[in-house]
């Protein structure tokens, strides 16, 4: 076999999905994983270090991506604007990827240890923010404020969009909830 | 040695303290916690599941103090101000121990499984206020924005309060902070 395997990550997060959703998260092994995408277990280790982490993949990428739009927003925008312009920037990565979304969320609802992952992929995603607000010029508490408070919009809307009911876009739903907390909080 | 062992949890919880603070928490063993307290390891383990358990003691208390305070706000007030009512009532359970706060901090944030036991428990606090939310008639995502606003308050200000720096009560830092909360989100 080469050792070039084409889109070997998108191979293995699919087989990955696939699996769990059929037989569960615990009985499924790497060697397992591996076998449906083609591929070996060496290979699936050369990508994650675990077998939570092929559920992660996308979390290092989404983290850069939501740092370089916060820091890349217009000087004159409000850190809270910031981090909606930041959040429309990236949900569009999840268009067309709803499906995948939602098989990926039952999965972890499923299983505490990958909640805990979740946990904290979300609590680094919100300190990413923090730390490119410091880079706007942003003072504490005022960033750590504002990256919690994008961060729990995130959160909250990517539940409302995955639910079988929506018909919103993700965006539309970002900028609904972000709304809504700015009403909450507002009272 | 009777059955009876006054202030049990107390005594492990300061003995556990001590000897992370000493020898950090990796090498500190259960049985070492037991003997400092003066009690067996049977005796640990009737009150926590593992060794990270007795650094969070509290949190169950924290949890059932700050849902039952955010349910009996007064019913004319809004959900944040429920929520700001609530952490007003529970942190004067902190007073006088702003040294067993900062040890143990101290000791979490030199340990990623215990950060990671942390985020955990704060999200399971802010669950347990949405809930207490919504058996106030609050809808989602209200609840879930509003709850997860005011747990994000609680850390930001329990970290301002912790700080070497800091003179103010917790009670004033909570408010204050909740305030700047309102204030990054109106802009």
């Amino acid at each position: 076999m080469s050792r070039w395997e084409p889109d070997a990550i998108g191979r293995l997060q699919k087989a990955a999905l696939e699996l769990f959703g059929e037989r569960g998260f615990e009985p499924t092994t790497v060697a397992d994983i591996a076998a449906r995408a083609g591929l070996t277990e060496r290979t699936y280790f050369r990508y994650f270090s675990d077998k939570r982490e092929v559920l992660f993949a996308g979390s290092a990428g989404l983290q850069a991506l939501l740092a370089d739009a916060v820091a890349g927003a217009p000087e004159s925008v409000a850190p809270i604007d910031a981090v909606a312009t930041a959040l429309d920037a990236v949900v569009g990565v999840f268009e067309g990827r709803i499906e995948h979304a939602r098989q990926r969320q039952a999965v972890i609802s499923a299983n505490p240890s990958l909640q805990e992952r979740e946990l904290i992929k979300m609590a680094a995603l919100s300190e990413a923010v923090a730390e490119a607000l410091r880079g706007r010029g942003v003072g504490d508490p005022a960033a750590t404020l504002t990256a919690e408070a994008g961060i729990s919009v995130f959160k909250v809307a990517f539940t409302l969009w995955i639910d079988p009911g929506n018909q919103r876009s993700f965006p539309v739903v970002v900028r609904d909830t972000l709304a809504k907390l700015k009403a909450v909080t507002a009272e």
